[in-house]
């Protein structure tokens, strides 16, 4: 198998967009700096944490003034390559597919979504959140000639493989995985898979350490 | 302000869903042994990493022979708190909660939803996966008699503090928030918040590094 990409500092860039999600609130409200101080008791973190962070982007703050807000969302869109836009589909249009079209931060991030499809006959030909739903069994049809980079999944588990296998045969090479399976993939195919549960480990062992549970 | 509990290893408990929910298919298959290279693999990690990752766990495999697949399975919940069972509220069963609810896994976790509330009042009344859902007006009132320690929090951010303030009045000790806000609690009360854009901004990495966008 193929090395796979490595990826360091993960907290930090699962940080970022909590970040430029509060600087651009305060961009909004016309603050022209950001303190380390400030977002680090936003975030519940430490400042020496904040600043850390922020070295990753080459943004440099000014000590007794902070960063520049707008030079510091730069920043981190550039990091995070949200300066670029993301063509994306996204399959499995139930509760929490529609969770995901009605996010509306997703413009934030360059995600634009293209395709929605759904092999449900009672969802296909409806709008959710200002997308069309399409039939799942066209999605090839509908994809293969301008295939976009990046699949959103989220279909049932025992059929995410059956259509990650399909995504790829259209030319997809990304998928974002929100059905609770590891997708087994060519190794030049991303994949980053979302745990609900891995959030919540986390919480339990702050319950159990902290005695609540 | 006290000091918050420290968790360390954070992507480590991030994996260990990941690994039961694998075990436990194992297991459900007669699979009595678990190797390391093989949980690798399906996981696309380094062996050596899922090795450090169960030593946390007490759990030791034997050389050649790997794991015990039931004693890994107990090891894996009692490290992250799971064998016990841990009561919640939902608050806002709009999609994402929805979605929430019909999260078969959540009952693998010790986690119990005894009490869902909305303000909508097309939903007040109805059931959704299993659950009655109730007016968040008579929040207080049903719960302040005994309150779950947890709350599960899938409003919108402009009144997720709000809804926390109420729950944190009614006795409520932690959060599981949904709301892309960060809260302002007292010091001895826990959130962990999720942060949908945590893991595109791994993948948008990913996906700048390789090219792809």
């Amino acid at each position: 198998m193929a090395a796979r990409i490595k990826v360091l500092n993960t907290p930090s860039m699962r940080r970022m967009p909590s970040y430029l999600h509060k600087l651009m609130l305060m961009h909004a409200a016309g603050e022209k700096h950001a303190s380390a101080t400030k977002l680090a008791e936003y975030m519940d973190l430490d400042t020496i944490i904040v600043r850390k962070d922020f070295e990753l982007t080459g943004i440099q703050g000014r000590p007794g003034v902070g960063y520049k807000t707008d030079e510091l969302i730069d920043g981190i869109r550039r990091y995070l390559g949200w300066n670029i836009t993301c063509e994306a589909c996204l399959v499995g249009a139930g509760s929490l597919g529609s969770a995901l079209l009605g996010h509306e931060e997703f413009m934030e991030y360059g995600l634009k979504i293209t395709n929605v499809f759904d092999s449900d006959p009672a969802k296909v030909g409806s709008m959710i959140h200002g997308h069309l739903v399409e039939d799942v069994r066209k999605m090839t049809q509908v994809l293969k000639p301008a295939p976009p980079p990046l699949a959103i999944l989220c279909v049932s588990p025992h059929c995410a493989q059956m259509v990650a296998d399909e995504l790829i045969e259209c030319g997809v090479k990304a998928f974002w995985n929100f059905a609770n399976v590891c997708l087994q993939v060519p190794p030049d195919i991303i994949v980053q898979r979302e745990v609900i549960a891995g959030g919540f480990a986390l919480l339990s062992v702050k319950l159990t350490q902290s005695g609540i549970k």
